[in-house]
């Protein structure tokens, strides 16, 4: 096997095409080629690329042909009906779609937290969802070294996580609130202020809001991103039996997730043992002081996962720890750990399908 | 004692000030007099009451004689100066600030929740902490109904709960983000970009962000307003052992808080037994169905407290419920509390010291 390769970005015009691109840019991946493949709507688009123009094509069969690596991020439907195309051609997958994530023979993996995984690949591995992403070196770093007996997760999400579009919403609804709406200090009541035929990526307002439901609702009553941070765990700790339940939670911000989490321990445990433990974890930032803490504007186009607020859970002291848990949910939660498989997959030479 | 009171606010001018003079108001609060009370700096401002123009006097040893009944809602400062002084000259302080919250001869009541522990009081009432108030008919319910073993909150909160300033400067902040702000796709890098100077009343940017730091910090790395949350609720359940505890964040919401709430109870229990008893719980709406909810923008200018989301904890299923809960932090959490308290003091004739 040479020592570049054919990558593929399927869905190269959306939020996290577009950050695949730079990252496989700046991150100097070893490429024979780049391939930017979207729908036949965006086929024609010029991309810049390490300081050329490529075009973008209409996916088809042939555009999988002799590549090695396909990074697909066009939504779960486009997924399912290419991925297997692709495998079926030689490549091998990452797949940042929650289509194939949970299906037994498919890895799920979070590069450098359980990279073990990813060797017995059969061309598909699945990026896990967003909010889960940036838990798993956290939660694979404290189960390692103290043990996990239960995990309460809220999340504070930004908007990115829908796309492109969800985050014009945002910037729109906000800009026609702050231009149109005043504070009506007679009894604060807030009129619905959008135009009637705005096109709306959310079922409620997310200007100045915040809504408790991410995805569709499915079983028990859980949104699909609550199920996703539930299963996905499980599946990546290879803890099919741990309890954890999260409230996941839309807030107004652009880009940034962040997360309030409640951990009992199976023994007795301290915040310092855990900050200890969260020092020496690779990609994970810890705030130098338990009062001190990130938030989603200041982390916003950087790659680490940042913890803080590291402190004793009052309702559990002897063996629970609160964490406040900020990270940029593009990259760390989407395209940075896409790109990051890729190398990893290069430098085992774990390319090819059944390896 | 007459059928008729005299009222005084103390901190009229304030947002919340504002909000007790339109309560009393609109709901009749049988009234003798209404005496406005501020610093210097606000007297001779005049505000609108019942359509006549009242004038807001500098508060002094002589603006409480005659008082029936003071709603504090000056600070914790200003209450620690002039409540002892009202209460001397005969005066029930309702008083809205932390100062006597968690004294052991000072009632600390939702009106309608622990009625009870008013009756015996020495002059002070206090009002608890907004986010604590809303969660309190909850949690009372249900510990009467089930039993409370473990409560774990996260809390959304808006910017109101700090005062008008705080509400102007999310207005304005966001204002000169959306104006001046874009989407950089190439990195989606957001700069600070408020004017140098502009006067902050958050340490962090709250546009466009969430910030889980509300009040200073105190004992055990937690903030003050998580504490008050702990503390609180267990002076006011009388479980002074309750496991209970808190995550604060503060997010880019005007008026209207919510939490994401985790409860373990004492014996096994269901989503349907808690939505039961939530459904026969005064001031409290449940949400019709388990996947319903409300969100701040909803609910603000409106009474009662929200809970939806009523779920099986995924963590605990078989005596663990999730909720979600919602309200107007100026209404259940301060003003509304206030009021419906003066109302409970003069129904009862509990009015007068150490009655």
């Amino acid at each position: 096997m040479s020592n570049t390769y054919t990558v593929a970005i399927l869905g190269a015009t959306g939020l996290v095409g577009t950050y695949l691109r730079e990252l496989l840019e700046v991150r100097e991946f070893p490429l024979k080629e780049l391939r930017l493949l979207a729908s036949e709507r965006s086929a024609g688009e010029r991309l810049a690329f390490k300081g050329e123009w490529l075009t973008v094509e209409a996916v088809s069969e042939a555009s999988f042909k002799g590549v090695d690596i396909v990074l697909a991020s066009a939504g779960g439907a486009i997924s399912e009906q290419w991925v297997p195309i692709a495998v079926k051609h030689g490549a091998v997958v990452i797949d940042n779609t929650s289509h194939f994530r949970l299906k037994e023979d498919v890895p799920l993996v979070v590069a450098g937290v359980n990279d073990a995984d990813l060797e017995h690949h059969k061309g598909i591995v699945a990026n896990p969802n967003c909010s889960t992403a940036q838990l798993m070196p956290v939660l694979k770093a404290l189960n390692d070294a103290i043990g996990l007996k239960r995990v309460i997760v809220s999340t504070y999400q930004s908007v990115s996580g829908a796309g492109k579009e969800a985050m014009q919403e945002l910037l729109e609804s906000s800009r026609y609130y702050v231009q149109q709406g005043e504070v009506d200090t007679d009894g604060l009541m807030y009129k619905e202020q959008l135009p009637e035929n705005a096109k709306l990526c959310f079922e409620r307002p997310m200007a100045f809001n915040v809504v408790p439901k991410i995805d569709t609702f499915s079983d028990e009553d859980y949104t699909k991103e609550e199920l996703k941070l539930v299963y996905e765990t499980r599946k990546m700790l290879h803890m099919p039996n741990l309890p954890i339940s999260a409230t996941a939670v839309r807030v107004p911000v652009l880009v940034g997730h962040s997360e309030a989490v409640t951990i009992d321990f199976v023994r007795p445990t301290s915040p310092s043992e855990v900050r200890q433990v969260l020092e020496r974890t690779p990609n994970v930032v810890t705030a130098e002081r338990s009062q001190n803490f990130a938030t989603p504007r200041e982390t916003a186009g950087t790659d680490p996962v940042y913890v803080g607020r590291i402190r004793r859970d009052l309702s559990n002291p002897e063996a629970g720890v609160c964490l406040w848990v900020v990270a940029d949910n593009l990259r760390i939660g989407a395209a940075l750990n896409a790109v990051r498989l890729a190398e990893t997959l290069v430098q085992n030479s774990w390319l090819g399908v059944g390896v």
